[in-house]
């Protein structure tokens, strides 16, 4: 049977999106599922019963794109924030049940990869993706060939300081000042309630800009900017032909974000960086991270 | 003739430093000059005299460091801060001269590669190095691989912000609250002259600071915790297993950063990278640019 598919697993906080992906990047069909809350045990069950409602025939490869970091080493997720996981073994655990070639990424490097093969980043050799939304992740293609960090567990984009003894982060981060702090869609949400009240967040702050308020684009301005500190370290770090913006929060916000944040990036870029790279919006939305993931499948395959 | 040696050649803003190298990094002879600070003319001159004097029938490669961004794919030393080098086509000229493959790398990626070679690194696979001297340089050797960003023009390390809209950077950068603006010996002066007056300077502070100098420590510290903030940010993304502090500011006051430094930077550190990385010293001193520089001479040898 020839390796027609792929099957691409985004393990979210709250959602698993599955889908059978052609090497051409296309979604051969797709479903989603709620995520467990309450268990490792749970999780995985729900992840094999996702691929198991996909598989068929056709599928010779399985990649799982996962909230945390990853040693790549031993396939296993590390520690995740918004999923019970905590040192599993998933690769190795889906490969026993399914047979089949299995890779294991880090979600973000996941949705970079996918914009990469099938979305914005298509045709692109250097390209750093940030998405924006609860978190801030990033990843990261240079050279033509996706980097992942001293054995896979590296790019951790969010997590780069941009402001010395800054915010503290949420959750089991103890860093300070970190670019997550500022830019993700949780920190718009704060911003928001403290400006409008505790019923306002995030899509609340986009609406109000998009009314012409005010004190709700200053807020986007300021968070743009700190963005752009982050935009700018990569520009000089990794010195990418494109930096993609994505995420759902990155996405909806774009339009208020790409202004100051490549006004800013620009300033903080060494030449020749600071010419050569320019600012887009993600193109595959919430189907990026499956894509990319079932792509992080075929290269499993491929290296088996 | 067996190809033994490369000619390694480390340009600086004051010295051209340049030796024989053999394969395992020992170095055969060396010798320095000064860097001509008038014109881009002289400079080459000179750095061809510099290659001139040590060639011999077993140097079969030339490696240069710069202090510039470099375009790797065209070979060029796109502008330097220190020599008056801009848009000076470095590999194709020497290797016109001299008629052997010639490498050229910008000269901190230079440095880092030398340790990773024939200094403190030897035997890991994945490093960030720090050179803290007038201004701060970085390089990375991620996977056993030298990592050099898009086009080889990347990796500059000391231009990331650490302090968002923070502490302009000198020369041609324009960038706000980069870590060189606030880590480099440059920066060290500038607090031990605001400090202590107009006379003193970074050797003078780790002096006081030895002698017990309480206000000198408090200078070391803060800079070694904004130190800090940069390698954990570094530590986030590469994942490395080892982090280098080399240049002369940096081995010079490396007792005073090294505990502040380490204890931000796992602060601002994700597990698992928090746990798998450690901080040393570099080890060969001014010998690791021109080292590093040979080696990079031997990789377009191999390559060519």
């Amino acid at each position: 049977m020839e390796a027609l598919h792929a099957i691409g697993v985004d393990l979210g906080g709250t959602k698993i999106l599955a889908g059978v992906v052609a090497r051409d990047g296309s979604v051969v069909r797709r479903h989603e599922r709620a995520t467990p809350q309450d268990s490792q045990e749970h999780v995985l069950a729900e992840l094999e019963a996702a691929v198991a409602e996909l598989l068929d025939d056709s599928v010779a490869a399985i990649g799982i794109g996962a909230p945390s970091p990853i040693d790549a080493k031993r396939g296993v997720v590390v520690r995740s924030v918004n999923v019970p996981l905590e040192n599993a073994p998933l690769r190795d655990h889906m490969h026993e049940r399914f047979g089949v070639p299995v890779g294991l990424d880090n979600d973000a490097n996941g949705a970079a990869i996918g914009e990469w093969r099938a979305g914005a980043g298509r045709g692109v050799d250097d390209l750093v993706m940030l998405t924006l939304g609860t978190g801030v992740g990033g990843g990261i293609v240079s050279g033509g060939v996706p980097f992942r960090g001293g054995n896979g567990g590296g790019v951790e984009l969010g997590h780069v300081v941009i402001v010395h003894d800054g915010r503290p982060c949420q959750g089991v981060c103890t860093g300070r000042g970190h670019l997550e702090a500022y830019v993700s869609g949780t920190a718009a949400t704060d911003a928001a309630r403290e400006a409008f009240g505790p019923s306002a967040d995030a899509h609340r702050l986009i609406r109000l800009a998009n009314e012409g308020d005010a004190k709700a684009k200053e807020i986007l301005e300021d968070l743009a900017r700190h963005l752009g500190s982050g935009i700018g370290s990569f520009v000089n770090i990794f010195a990418p032909e494109l930096v993609l913006l994505g995420g759902g929060f990155g996405v909806a916000a774009f339009d208020y974000l790409c202004g100051p944040a490549e006004e800013v990036a620009r300033r903080e870029a060494l030449k020749p960086m600071r010419d050569d790279f320019r600012l887009a919006k993600a193109e595959l939305g919430t189907a990026a991270g499956l894509i990319g993931a079932a792509f992080v499948g075929f290269e499993a395959l491929d290296s088996a």
